[in-house]
């Protein structure tokens, strides 16, 4: 159960996430090497070594696999199942398993996890009541949702997207909160649960996070949601989005098989953060049962606004993280800014008044 | 007062302090450019670019200075004094006035900041009570300093160090306690003050920091550090190093121009660290007043006690740091692990628990 010295870990991709998780393994002092289309993408200035190459390059790949000791990656938009290797984790299979909306919500039933009711999008449907339209791949902040509330809308739907499987159609809950948390499995069958927070969306992207929160029906869902992993065997760190409806009860939104937006505020509020946990079981290391809050915190995204040069201030209360994406962009998250305070509401406060000193 | 994007952060010198600077100046999105003698260095790894070349090099120094916005140094025991450039922060000047302990406390004295009782050892010096003989350069964790209590050993020394202008004689203190802060200082006279820790010695070296602690007497020393700070034009952290007496008052032991062993607690347990504040500092930005700890907390180091290859495990209620040194040796600094708890003893009681489970 110890760490393995100057051994290397490689992630696929070069963003916020893969630029978090090197932070984590260089606080351990691990060597890390990423595989990355850019030089100029966030992580690629403190990864030790980068890769350069195309995820479809299954060759490049294969060479680059074999200088890394451990493998994840920062999105399951790669399709790596034909790039056979125990060392990724989760696995490719399990990756593609949940990547896909469709496999992923049959897959949540068959466990009994409560999800929006669904089905594939076919060209016999024909509008009932106001449903949610999601792409089965590459959804993600919005890009490849629809919310389609009358015939109008839904008609037009059909007629301009003509491939109809590619998409499911879903429910549209009037849910009173939304909710989200992360669960990490290493081997051996041991996990840690992350605490479950209250995620605020704004545009159909993350704007802030708050925590720790109740609800009593978590343990109940956590207990079918072990049970899942095991039976799968998915190593790694797992995020659930949910619904919390007027009577408490928690439905699954949605479920993404990697580290996310919604454990950020980990990095400080937690003495292992999601970035940790996530490395902790893919270098198969085990687990503490909880990752602890010993007071409320709250994470606000900072999130482009056009495309000038962002003037970004020094916090005073807070904890800034600054991505150092080389453009701005509308709707692009920049950065974010973590709180931790005697209760939640009073981190998310400060939060947002540091969130807004910013300009971008 | 904003960040300057893609602008570059250098720092001279590869060990864990160059590291975790680092890992800040990249939370940030800054990039990095290090000067240092070797890539095996725990920092080589996590720069974005590294200089390898000798700190002699006055040639090799200035044209790798031109490729940095800013500039600061993980060691005072770099002479920068003759290259010339008001990147470098703390200034040349300043750090050679603190390296060198006999005008560090000559300065001490100068604004009333009271320190044990010294003088130049010459070869008049006879003993005359215990007394401690340091270094006037080049010491640190023990090393050039010794203790000497009875006639016979002051002789030893006497003959064994023949050049005795290089060294200082100071009273040997009966402390009850060993304390330690730090102070930032930035241009517009911007201080921030980091909490009041008390530190435990081992073997000379800093084996624990606890805190915040309190002392009655910690204000009005402020008030005169920050005057003298003022009037050097002191930018970026300077640490204390303090006896407590039995009677609460307060001896500075020595200071020390960088970021420093005894406030690694402060990435874990403040919102911002002192490599945050440091950075804060050396790029001109208006620090907060004060670095606040919501709670207790505490730090144990990692000390190698042999050759052996370390065996690490994983923590369960504490933070991990592993400065990924490429040979463990008997007395080297080989990482740390911080703890947050409702108190310093509950965190300290932690963190003791958890360096016992790594063997090293």
């Amino acid at each position: 159960m110890s760490f393995k010295f100057q051994k290397t870990l490689g992630i696929i991709g070069g963003g916020q996430l893969a630029k978090m998780l090197i932070l984590s393994a260089q606080k351990w002092g691990l060597k890390t090497h990423i595989f990355t289309h850019s030089l100029d993408e966030p992580a690629s200035s403190l990864a030790g070594k980068v890769t350069l190459g195309s995820h479809s390059d299954k060759k490049a790949l294969i060479s680059w696999l074999k200088t890394c000791d451990w493998i994840t990656t920062e999105s399951e938009f790669v399709d790596l199942k034909s790039v056979k290797s125990q060392k990724i984790q989760p696995s490719p299979k399990n990756i593609n398993l949940f990547r896909d909306r469709l496999t992923q919500k049959q897959t949540l039933e068959n466990y009994k996890l409560s999800t929006s009711p669904f089905s594939l999008l076919t060209s016999d449907n024909t509008f009932k009541k106001p449903s949610v339209l999601k792409k089965r791949l590459f959804g993600y902040d919005g890009y490849g949702t629809e919310i389609v509330k009358n015939k109008n809308s839904f008609t037009n739907f059909m007629n301009t997207n003509p491939i109809h499987n590619d998409w499911i159609i879903e429910d549209h809950i009037n849910f009173s909160k939304e909710l989200a948390f992360s669960l990490v499995r290493s081997k051996e069958n041991s996990f840690c649960t992350l605490p479950l927070v209250e995620t605020k969306q704004k545009d159909s992207k993350c704007f802030w996070v708050k925590g720790p929160v109740k609800n009593k029906n978590f343990e109940d869902l956590l207990k079918k949601a072990k049970k899942m992993m095991k039976d799968l065997d998915y190593i790694g760190l797992l995020t659930f989005e949910l619904f919390e409806l007027k009577n408490k009860s928690l439905l699954i939104n949605e479920i993404a098989p990697r580290v996310h937006n919604s454990g950020h505020y980990s990095i400080e509020a937690l003495n292992l953060s999601q970035f940790d946990l996530h490395l902790l079981a893919v270098m198969g290391e085990k687990l503490p049962k909880k990752a602890h809050s010993n007071l409320g915190f709250a994470m606000v995204n900072l999130i482009g606004s056009n495309t000038k040069k962002p003037v970004i201030n020094a916090t005073d209360k807070a904890s800034l993280h600054w991505y150092g994406k080389t453009e701005n962009r509308k709707g692009r998250k920049m950065g974010h800014i973590t709180c931790i305070d005697k209760s939640s509401d009073l981190a998310l406060k400060t939060a947002l008044k540091e969130a807004g000193k910013q300009t971008l």
